[in-house]
């Protein structure tokens, strides 16, 4: 079959490889109907992501089609059209019984990572029963991709980790295709306003499309007085980082009021200042995170239920084969205004 | 009346000053039967806490008997005997619906901060309503004495923002009075471990004392390895920080279990440093706080009860005139061994 | 000034009653701009609320004008355009800081039930600071005088007890007007489906416009058969019940999935049958309350924001003068089809 | 093997069986090192529990060694000593993800009631890498089968559920097996006061011994006086119902304050009356359950670090082969004192 394969930082190739097989009995084959590419992947690709070695298989999410399961698999058989979560979990170790599946002892974010990923024709999708999911009907195979990796990192690293509540002021720092993420999950709780602050004009009006109340470009105006002027000069309820700079994290903390909460999404590759001095009396909490995909199942029960937009987020679409193509207008989003490209099985 | 002023870093004096006198409807006025002297207190003759003036009494722990109520008083009486708490509440700001007293628009920790304090033969308490508690009958004044501030501290900062839980391994970084509240504190919730880190044996002895099951003496041993041993190379549920420098909390925040809580407790006078380049996907959960005083009413059931051991607390006992040489005691505690040094009216 | 005066079971007049005066320095009076009737006051005029007596104003809903406050009033002052909550809360009480106010042992509903009320010209509102709210610009008396009672009874009673989340199948069961705010609550939470449950057509079709997804006429199907078609056979995460007889709370305790949540806001005249032999495994949380008006400042911030539509619950419009009739009106709902009815000073 | 079986209403046998099989790829033999008897297993031989079948072994403990494992067996191995949960879990339905184990689609309490359970030389355990626990060291075997069902039913589903809180007041009522249980587990939590109610005075003193502050009689003493004596008038935070007849239901009920928690542990076979018309406004919440075994990694630990009790319910051992005089002591308990009977391999 045809992958996209690793070569080391920079190098990367659509090429032939094995078909996968079984490796225990819980795992599953999928044929891929759709992937799509995510920021990690282009961190990946400049080297940043340790377990990543050459030869190994790019891409954690994917809609497909079970070819072959396990006999240890019950919850998925051969047909079944399903989504492919980017956390594979086992489902039995202490993190996963905590519901913390990204953190899984034998699992987590593995495919594309530490094993061949999506970006394939087909892929084996380890400890299925716990990290696929069933189709409900009458849902799009592009809208369900959303929920492989971006629709629930938002929500659960951004919004649930923040605990945005009906009428909280919510910021968004970062207004890329996780922070849209994060707009769109925080609107299931009806904040009773959401700014989305970033320095691209373009990534702002994308920010209104998906709900943002308030758009501040933080390269022309002081996002601190803004938050303040909205907020009779009290702060934020929630701030949620998903740019991954010190910048923009320290940014997010000045942002809250008292008793604030500061969700960090962001993927960063240095670290922070956290001015303690000012800080350890204003009561905040801080979170950092993985995705866990704890949320799936509820994200499919509102994507069936039209509640969630998630077709938004598809601004291109390529076949497989493209995919050389895809990423070049994937990692050129300020050009090309890329938020999710999607490849299909043509 | 006799009080202690602060006249400027270094500078304080325990000389003649006037009666205090209701402000609003809303105050009340208690003779001072014991108080005692806070670390905090140290911070203000150190010159650090801003808003303290020139001229002004210190002190925000008090167990006393009211002598005065404003009109507007209801829940107590000229004549009972209160535990004044550090802090004041209006209890109709957005902050005490919250519960979050200790951000008060209008109190808050304002005792021997922003207005005269306890050190004094008489105080003048505001908000008295939301101010100051009746005494449960068989409690001694030195036992109540130490829900004015400590208690509630490490119960509120420390315990229930690190989400102390029944099984956990709870680290506590810093056995002074404060990391020993936090000690006690957590032990109503049954960790199954607490470990106490700390340079000084004394402080260590003493933590041992309170409840602490493992001592970690970090001048020689390495706590990190210290506590994968104790916890299968995971690391602890819960750590405290409660000394207030960069090095303890960034240690605090290396020895917590992927989904840890870090709860600062430690007032900082500086930045520290927080690793997101490695902490992004942890899974953290890092909080601030100012104490609340929202648990003191649950402290005073637990004490009333003999849940709380409050009196090991103290070390030392003075007269209130000789409140000079009490401070000499409690600020050279490394000598001295103080804890808390308790100072009553002859 | 002229007031509606309780005269024992089935008897009230619009009368000429003595202006109220400042009882304590922490009441205010508020000149009523306009008031409104709840279900409550039609059991009051059953003779069903004991402490109601011969000689007292009903009501306990208003917007108005402050025209004179108590000495210890801090957060309100004369001319204020205010809220008038139904429930006053001393805001120090153990109730109170838990945030129960609807239980603080001095307040809770006592307007128009231990003490007069607001169907006059002007009323008493004690505990003045915790009892009224300062009203955001932009907003009509009319929409306000939705938050006094019925908003934040169907928020809190219904949605936060029931906890609905994002995705949770909710069934209303009663769209009256409490009914059609549990509906309109539940909407901030954004479940995938509410289900509204009434033997009355145009019950339903309010419950319509309020946003219920699904109405079933409980006249014409078995509401059971339906919810478990909805839901695979599960039932529905929530039930609320907002009726108030035996029937209706015993069909919403069947409705529920295992580890849902039933949660009761109807006033209830009569016990219920719990079928714990059926019921004692199911893993259920049942939860009765009272409103406690917490989320009046959230609901507020809601409602300028425009994410709540309280306008629609008003149906009809009188002079306060007319009050008899606005009661006839309320009163007869099945044909005249009242949701709220609003009484403005002319 | 010999193996105790159940034969219809009042009938059962030890008698030879064929040696249980594996019967999907992630189930595992245990041979049975200790087993116990529980209430349940005297309510199946009456014939109250529809699933249970002529032929089919009873109980659902124990402590066994892994003799053999399907191929999908991961965290398990033959010669594995293990605690065997009355749970068993599949790990992947919705369920078993929001941690309701108790309630998991293809699992549950199914051992001795749905499949052949533990009272024999050795039980298939299905789902085993979610339905057995390694053991800690230093732990006996009899501890550990505390483990298996009573020591997480009093946790989870009595103190969980009531949300037992440090100071609180904690009513429990009926101190038989599983009401000491929960006063065991409530212990974790740091209430100011235990009450327990019995009318044996027996099990009362049992009761003292595991940790209860005050034993209220109620065959010679009124409950509810005696808490309202107790509390000031006020009624308990929590009370846990752990008898399962419709007055100790309804004495639960009366007994706790405004805003408390009535969690019910009890097997009922009969409706209860709840007074809705005193109670739709005393903002209580009641709960019921199965348990979950979603704490028994907390509780393991908690054992190994001596903070749990286990032991203590040990009052009678006996051979295996001696199960029928085991069940004779067992369900006679008013005259053996019996609370757990412990059976071992000889």
């Amino acid at each position: 079959m045809k992958a996209l394969v690793y070569h080391g930082p920079g190098a990367k190739a659509w090429e032939d490889v094995a078909l996968p097989e079984l490796a225990t009995d819980s795992d599953a084959i999928v044929r891929v109907d759709t992937t799509t590419i995510c920021g990690t992947d282009l961190h990946i690709l400049k080297g940043d992501v340790p377990a990543m070695v050459d030869g190994r298989i790019i891409g954690h999410e994917a809609v497909g089609t079970v070819t072959q399961v396990g006999a240890a698999v019950r919850t998925t058989a051969v047909g079944d059209r399903v989504l492919v979560s980017c956390v594979s979990a086992c489902g039995a170790c202490r993190f996963c019984r905590d519901r913390r599946y990204g953190q899984c002892n034998d699992g987590g974010w593995i495919l594309g990572n530490e094993i061949d990923g999506t970006q394939a024709e087909y892929v084996r999708v380890p400890f299925a029963d716990n990290s696929t999911y069933p189709v409900p009907e009458g849902v799009s195979d592009e809208q369900l991709l959303m929920l492989a990796d971006i629709l629930p990192t938002g929500y659960e690293v951004g919004v649930l980790n923040g605990n945005v509540q009906p009428g909280d002021v919510v910021v968004v720092v970062g207004a890329g295709p996780i922070g849209l993420s994060a707009i769109s999950g925080a609107r299931l709780f009806s904040p009773s306003l959401i700014v989305a602050i970033d320095r691209l004009p373009g990534r702002l009006d994308a920010a209104k499309q998906f709900g943002a109340d308030v758009l501040v470009n933080n390269a022309e105006q002081d996002p601190i007085a803004a938050v303040r002027d909205l907020t009779g000069g009290l702060g934020a309820d929630v701030a949620i980082e998903a740019v991954g700079v010190p910048a923009t994290f320290e940014l997010a903390v000045e942002l809250v009021r008292p008793a604030g909460r500061v969700a960090n999404i962001g993927v960063h590759g240095r670290p922070v200042t956290l001015h303690l001095e000012r800080l350890w009396s204003r009561d905040l909490t801080i979170t950092t995170g993985l995705v866990d995909t704890s949320s799936t199942s509820t994200l499919l029960r509102l994507l069936a239920a039209g509640r969630v937009d998630a077709a938004r987020f598809v601004t291109h679409r390529f076949g497989l084969d493209d995919i050389i193509r895809a990423y070049d207008t994937f990692s050129d989003a300020g050009q090309t205004g890329a938020l999710k490209v999607v490849l299909s099985r043509v």
